[in-house]
């Protein structure tokens, strides 16, 4: 595991550590629950276990946005760390078995006592949208505490979900992190994770995009949001003012990435058969976070991202099937 | 729910009730861990552990035997009841949710502070066999004080599991309801689950087969195991000589169904694309029995049985993904 070595680990992801539990639902079990298809809801215990009560029987996987991300990378071939708290239950140890059996470094200490793990109820609708209910539990402990400064100066990119500014300990979790990786000559990348997410905490997460991040990873919905404007053009001339690098996901049509005056056009990656848009941001992010350790140029670290993004939309779940490193060989040598 | 309710249940389950933790496995792998491909190895809590530290990333998904059985009798449109144990905990809570979900009746008490809910560590294999580790935890607690008399008595059959014979308690559990059963003027219907567990207790399974069994539901290899026999014919003699009905599958060769002088030969249901044959005998069982407890006759309840198990080994999980009540009208009516 990356975190038995003392050389660089390319990428250590922060971020909320879930488990999915996946289920089939209809248009109508949205409308009759108040869910707005396509985003993601936080939910307490209580509306957890009421949705969960509702729903049809399940599949639990490991997920967690940043902790997919983790995966993608070290399924590159890229030593990858990851920092997110679950409590010492029998979900967390799926959590953490799952990870640490992809090659994924994970030390962080789990919480005793407190609120169980936390989930994803996923509403997988029939036209393969999906609708997430997160009950944060465990995760949400995430404290500075959890940051180890030696992990942090080790990476070469530090990898910040925005999910994290949720709850004020995640999100001091967050600061802190950030502030060690600069301190350490390090680089800091953050995704937006989503539209609503950006809407809770704008004005925050537009001050990170100046001042504190160097890589923002985001989609059209959440870069729209993050400027409030309604065409992704006018997003894309406001983020090169503010952020070093952008890397801007656009589904089908592929991506863009801004930096400085550069600007790349990045088609999508072709896919035979679109089955799970699950994991599609956070395995793009992986390829883009990966190339980027590796010191590849933009546009090759971008096709690397949708590479692996086209990977994962191909089948169920928001992890690769197919080692990337396997893949990867036209893209970038 | 099927309890809520005074009528009488079509099909009562007894079984080990267990989730699966589904992770792909090489022929390697099998060969290191001396297991042999394609069977249900029982193992303890210590071996459980260490062998999941060796598997990669996995599902989890409701199981056991009798339950998909169940799921799969509901989803005929049959009113189902399982009895099973569990741990209070959060494995034991995804099963009964699961099982609930689907309408079948669930209110065997969880068992609190001993082993945890029992799960079956299954490796598939690129040729899509699958390789079962079946640590029992909490499943093994399940006693006759959890067989309650009036829900048997409810029941036109009673089907049980051969796995229930691997623990004291359980194995009393089994025969305690049997006894209930042919008391109640009811069917006793029982499946002999793997030829290793055949095996085990070959003296126990043949007396029961010959005085206490209505319906006997087994696999060739099972058969042939039960009475030391190699080719499928002679164990279908005796067989003949021993059992009210029995239903012995024979994979893609389909089903013989006998009872007395009658012999049917049922043939497999076709499959556009064989994906996982996980469950295959379980829901096989699952329209046989719904047939026979709604009066069906023999050759007509097989084809149901052939149904569905084309249904479920054409997707990856032992539960019916499509409402098997919509795929039976050509067969049936």
């Amino acid at each position: 595991m990356a975190d038995r070595h003392d050389g660089d680990i390319d990428v250590v992801g922060v971020g909320n550590a879930l488990v999915d539990v996946l289920t089939q639902g209809t248009d109508e079990f949205l409308v009759r629950h108040d869910l707005v298809k396509g985003t993601m809801h936080l939910v307490d215990a209580d509306r957890a276990t009421a949705l969960y009560a509702a729903m049809g029987p399940g599949v639990e996987i490991s997920g967690g946005s940043a902790a997919n991300t983790m995966v993608g990378v070290a399924s590159f071939g890229g030593r990858a760390q990851y920092i997110g708290k679950v409590c010492a239950d029998q979900l967390g140890e799926v959590f953490r078995h799952d990870l640490r059996s992809t090659g994924v470094g994970y030390d962080t200490s789990p919480s005793v006592g407190g609120p169980p793990t936390g989930r994803c109820l996923i509403l997988v609708t029939p036209d393969a949208q999906r609708t997430m209910n997160t009950f944060l539990g465990a995760s949400s402990e995430l404290g500075p505490e959890d940051v180890d400064p030696r992990v942090i100066a080790r990476a070469r990119i530090v990898y910040l979900e925005g999910y994290l500014f949720d709850r004020p300990a995640a999100q001091e979790a967050f600061r802190h992190a950030a502030r060690l990786a600069h301190g350490a000559g390090r680089k800091v990348a953050l995704t937006l994770s989503d539209p609503f997410c950006v809407d809770r905490h704008r004005e925050a997460f537009a001050e990170l995009v100046d001042g504190h991040v160097d890589v923002l990873v985001a989609n059209e919905a959440e870069i729209c949001s993050l400027y409030r404007v309604s065409d992704f053009d006018s997003a894309l001339q406001e983020v090169r003012r503010h952020s070093e690098v952008a890397a801007l996901t656009r589904g089908p049509r592929g991506s863009v990435i801004a930096s400085g005056d550069l600007v790349h056009v990045i088609d999508a990656h072709p896919v035979e058969e679109l089955v799970d848009t699950t994991g599609a941001g956070d395995l793009y992010a992986a390829g883009f976070l990966f190339g980027l350790s590796r010191g590849l140029d933009l546009a090759t670290a971008g096709r690397l991202g949708s590479l692996a993004a086209a990977e994962v939309i191909s089948h169920i779940g928001a992890r690769p099937m197919t080692p990337l490193h396997r893949l990867a060989g036209a893209v970038s040598r």
